[in-house]
This record gives structure tokens, sequence and C-alpha cells, in this order.
């Protein structure tokens, strides 16, 4: 067996560095939003890297970035891999770019060791993934995947009501609808975990099966507005309370249905006066898991702790779903190339799944597609103080190159 | 035993349907805020009865209105009775009027079965007892009672940045400080009761024993904001499900301590998006309790919670009083004037307290005071559905006539 290809750790920790300064702020955290001034630097910089790699860089309709090197079979569907640049308002050094980076130092150490693979590879940096700035998330890879209309994503507007459309060509990233992805042998994307998984089990590598499903639905509690004075506690039709069993009832669920999460993040209090029973209260629920059917079973979980506490408490309670996402499970080729080059590395591997949206979703929904996971220090991310030491970069990154070669095939 | 002074029911509720005109809703309630042009129009409606009456009414410098029937101890102190005519923005016909018509029916009984009182009597219509306009409530009275001075309720605004004072003074209801409650040998408020306990009890009269203490605390959960996809449940610090505790132990002290109500009537979540697991909530617990000792146990209940429940679930939870209102006991003259008229009349009566501020309670904290309870329908009150019927208001008229007779005595 070949020794492994080295990566040059201190290259890739280097390279990541500068990028992180470009949007840097005061908080030691990074604010690049989708398609402003600070996505045009943080483009042009890694546009220079790959030119200085001898690889041109390819613009889509969408400002989706592509640079590939040939492969030996030119006529094969490339080996794509890559993540993002864009960051939340407030977000960190390692959320996406890592994957960027990540390819980048890829190619470089299959430049520096010489090795030409058989399928040609396409490192990919995708346009507004976070859905900080133009909402939804994973907007432009969604629209190369057929999730999505052009349309849709140009009318994207920010809160200052500018469009997709319009801040595309302001930063001059508007290229060609030929020039989209077209043919991929595999994805692959290398990611911060951004949960506490890895860290917690001393574990260097996730190998992730898949993007949980995710289900939102809205809960509506009506109860009956009382003063808070002279109302006895036995007639209140308090909504509050109810919605309190709810909440208590919901994070019972996800501590009883196996692989199943829930969070109600969104609540409204109606009339929200400190001296008023509350009687109405609407709320969020979010539910995940790598099971359908474990969606369903903690909506029915839910639907009965409506219905029962509806009864008990005198109020209304009516959940309704307003959005979900199925589970998507990787292709099985993709994580075993990830998971073979995590042993042929030597390195401590897990298999996880992702319960936050990627790129990869829309392009698994596609072709056949993984993720690979390095640890978030506290499971932190979105936040200034996302934290994965240099090491960890470089293990993601090793990992990331074998898969592609296992992917690719060499010549 | 004289026989009772008879309460004319009819031209009460006549009284009552007219004054329910100034200000109609749509949905058949009132609005009537404090110092509004409807305020003016519903003051002048009563000066022209009160004349109508033969008396003349003095305007002190707050637009609290008074108006002196004689008695025939001319250097007595006066027996005082009334209460308001401002409502809620959708209140309904019997909050406060009751009070005002009410004392006004009873001066025009006494006047048509030709009693004279040893002491005088005086008819009150006090400004912003709502504090629906201008916080806080009971300002007009909290001032002639030395709670608040002029300068304050003058500066307060309502929600157009307009003060007390300017508004006083365009609806020309300004008048002099010299005009002021001088003196007054007790206090009588005839009001609905605002909750279900009579109606409930099938009780037609309430002898009110004061008015309980409030507490109003803020309580502040910090947990850690994380995202709700890749963070295990166990590794979540989730504010509103600590939060949720705490509601649900705020109820549940409320029904295990004797006389001790709890509400959370306000609650705000952050970062508030269903897809991030909430790191913080603040909100608000009103305790009432006709024993401060129960203000007391109630809050240390809510302490122990907070910090048993920061501890189990890794979060911190802080409670801190902001405003309290201790626990106002009414005279037991004129609670014994009450219950004698109640008995006297053969209405059912029963004892109980009164939840809510009322102007008897800064008036209580210098004179000898009591209110009289009627029954509201389904116990509602600051709604425009408020119901209470006429014989039920007339009853409460005659209750006051008989308890202001015992306590200003018979020439």
């Amino acid at each position: 067996m070949a020794a492994s290809v080295p990566i040059d750790s201190e290259r890739l920790w280097s390279s990541l560095m500068t990028m992180a300064e470009i949007g840097k702020t005061p908080g030691g955290g990074v604010r690049r939003l989708a398609l402003s001034d600070e996505d045009r630097a943080a483009r042009d910089r890694l546009a220079v890297w790959l030119a200085e790699a001898g690889l041109a860089v390819r613009l889509d309709d969408l400002g989706n970035m592509y640079a590939r090197r040939a492969g030996a079979d030119s006529g094969a569907a490339p080996v794509v891999f890559g993540s993002h640049l864009d960051t939340v308002p407030t977000g960190g050094r390692f959320d996406g770019v890592l994957g960027v980076i990540g390819a980048l130092e890829v190619i470089r150490a299959l430049d520096y060791a010489g090795i030409r693979t058989r399928a040609p590879l396409e490192l990919v940096n995708w346009t507004n993934e976070e859905g900080a700035r133009f909402a939804p998330a994973m907007l432009a890879s969604g629209v190369v995947c057929g999730r999505f209309t052009r349309e849709e994503a140009y009318a994207a507007r920010d809160a200052g009501g500018r469009t997709f459309g319009d801040e595309l060509a302001r930063i001059g990233c508007q290229g060609e609808t030929a020039n989209r992805l077209r043919g991929c042998a595999a994805y692959l994307e290398l990611h911060v975990e951004q949960g506490p998984v890895l860290e917690r089990a001393g574990t260097q590598i996730g190998v992730v099966e898949g993007i949980e499903g995710i289900s939102w639905s809205r809960i509506e509690v009506t109860g009956r507005a009382a003063h808070a004075g002279p109302t006895p506690t036995p007639d209140r039709r308090d909504a509050l309370v109810s919605a309190a069993k709810l909440v208590l009832l919901a994070r019972d669920t996800a501590e009883h249905l196996d692989g199943v999460r829930t969070t109600v993040g969104h609540v409204e209090v109606s009339p929200n006066t400190v001296n008023v029973v509350p009687g109405r209260v609407e709320m969020t629920l979010d539910v995940r898991s790598p099971r359908d059917a474990g969606l369903d079973e903690a909506l029915r979980a839910a639907d009965q702790a409506c219905a029962e506490i509806g009864k008990m408490d005198r109020v209304e309670a009516r959940r309704t779903e307003f959005w979900r996402s199925p589970v998507t499970p990787f292709s099985p080729v993709v994580i075993e190339a990830v998971a073979g080059a995590a042993k042929s590395r030597n390195f401590s591997a897990t298999r996880l799944w992702a319960g936050a949206g990627h790129d990869a979703k829309y392009m698994a929904d596609r072709y056949p597609a993984g993720m690979i996971f390095v640890p978030s220090k506290d499971g932190l991310s979105h936040n200034e103080a996302e934290w994965t030491p240099p090491e960890d970069c470089a293990r993601g990154a090793a990992v990331l190159l074998d898969a592609v070669l296992a992917l690719a095939g060499t010549a």
C-alpha cells in the first residue's frame, strides 16, 4: 500500500487564518455575509490561491465558484469537494471555510506529491450557504440541484431590501449558467461538527451518515386572558401554564424517543403583560431525527400532549407543521470512502448524523455525497468563539484527500 | 327599625346605560381613556346630573370631581364615596362607573326620601384610575393621599407623548389645589368584583376586607444558546425548558400556599428563533395575597425553585422584585357598616379580598375605607363583555346607601 500523501498542516492553518482576516470582528470571529464586499474579498483571495495552483475559476450564474483540476480521463465526471466562504453575522473562522481551504490544501498536497487522478477534481465554493443574509439557506446549491429556481434566488431580499440578484451583479460575481456544475461522480464536504459529540468522545473524525430530517411546527395554545388580580387559580385557563407543560413534554419526548431531538425556540405570549393571565401562546417546535419515522413519532407525541393538556387545562392546543425536510442518507460508497480514509490514517472515527443543513444535503439529492466532520471545541458554532485546533483541521483535510483519491482513482 | 330607603333600580340602570353611550365601542364596550374628549363628555354628563340634584361640582388640581351634600353637622368630616369614570381602551360599562353612578343614585334616593345625614356626604370621581393612558394607575387619588407628587402626575405621558398636565388643561378640568379632599370620616367604593367568586357562589354582595398585597418580580434564566441541529439533548442548557419548570412551580405554589395567587404574564425568549435552543428567558412573576407573609412565602418558594432548577439544569436563574404594594386591610368599622347593610337588606353576602388595585387602596392609607363588590358575569373585566345585571347594580347601591347612612348618621 502506498504511503499517505502528506497534508501541510502549517500551510492549511496559515491559509485559514489569512481568510479569517477578511471580515474579522473585534470579538475574534468573522462577519462575511453572502455577496458583501467581504465575501468578494474572500473570493478574490481564493481565486489568487487557485491561480497559484494553476487552476482557473469558473463562475456560474449564482456566483458559485468552481476550479477544475484535470484528471487522466477527461471524459469522466469529476469528484467535487468544497463548502462555503460566507458566514453568519457574528460567525467563526471555521464553519464553511474549513471545507473550502481544506479542499485547496488537498489540491496543493496532490500537486506537491505529483499525483494525477483518473477522474477530474473540482473544488467548489457555494454562494450563500448560511441564509443569514438571503433566506433560505443553501440557496445557490439548491438552484444548481433543482430545488429552487434561479428567479427565486435572485428575488431573495436581505433585511435592507437589496436582492440576491442585484448584489451578485454589484460584486461582479455573476457568471454563466453554462458554468454550473454538470455531472458529479461524488461530492465531499469537510466541515466542523458544530456540536460537542466528537470532542466529548475524544474522537478525531466524524463519518457522516446523512443529514437528519427536520420538521418545524407551530403550536397555538388558546386559553382565556384574565386579570391576575381577581381571578382565582382554579378559574384560570392560563395558556402559558399549558404551554410550559408542552415545552417539558417535548423535552421528555426527546429523552425517550431514540435519535430524536426537539427544540421549542420561539415563543410569543399574549397579551404579555405582567398582571394579565396569558390568554394565548404561540410557539414553534423543531424536531430532528435521522429516521423519518422518528419525526412522526415525536409529532404524534406532541399531538397527544396537546389533546390531553387541552382537555385537562380547558385550553385549545393545536400543532401545525409548516416545513419539513426529509431525512437525507448519504451514499454508502462515499461513507465507506471516508471511513476507509480515517482508518488508513489511523485516526479515531465515529459515525454520526448531521443535525443541520449543508450544501451536501441538496447535492445528495442528485449525486453520491458525503461529509467529514472534525471536532468543534465546546460544540460551539455560529459563534465568534468557534474553534477547531490546527491538528484537527489537518486530520480532516487528510481524510478528505484520501477519500477524494479513493473516489477519483489515481492515474 | 326604620324602613329601608328605596333605590330606584330603573333610574340607576338608565343612568349607567346613558353613561355607557359616551365612548361606546362597536363591540358593546366603552373606550373612555382618562382626560380624553370622551372623559370630558362623561364628566359633563355627571355634572349635569349633580346639578339636577342641587349639587355643585368642585374640581381639584388633578381634575378629581367632588360634589358635597350638606349634613346637619357642617363641621363634621364628610363620608366620601365614588369611584372613576375612565376606562381601559376596550373596557366595559361597569368597572368604575358603577361606583360613581351608584353614588349618584344614593344621593338621589336620599333626596327623594327626604333624609338628611349628620355628617356631610361627598361624591367623588377620581381622575385616571385605570392607568391605561397615564401610568401608574390610581394616579390622582395617589396624589391626594400623598403617594405621588402633583409634578409626577403632571409629567406622566401617554403613548403619544402627551402629558397628564397638558391633557388636563386641554379638556378644561384643572381646578384648584384648595379644592382637594380635606378630611374624610370614611371612604366607600362600590365596584364590580372583576372576578368569578360571587357569581359562582350565587352570592349577591361582596364585603371587601382589604386590598391584597402585590409583588412583581423579574425572573432571568440564563442558559446557553445553541444550534437546534447538532446539539444533543444532554448537552443543552435550554433556558426555556428551565423557565417552563419555573412557570409550573409558580402555579404549584399558588395551589399549595393558602390565599396566594401567582401569574407569569410576560415572557421574552432570546434569541427566539425556531432553530436555536433558547439561551435566555426573562419573565415576570406577579404574586398576590391578603397576607404579606403569603407574598414572602411564595417568593421564597420561587427563589428555592430558581436555585434548584439552576443547579439541576446548569442554568442561572435569578429573581428580583421590582415593585411591591403591601397588603391594605380596610377599616373594621367600614367593613362592619357594609356587612350590616347587606344583612339588613337581606342580601346574601360573603367576605373577600380585592385582588386588584382601586382608589380605595390609597384612601385606606389615610382614612377609614372599605369597598362593596357586586358580581361580574363570568368574572370578566377590562373587557367589552363585562356585565352585571340591573338587580345586582341596585343591590350594590342599596348597600352603599345603608353603609353611608350608618357611617354618616342621620340628623
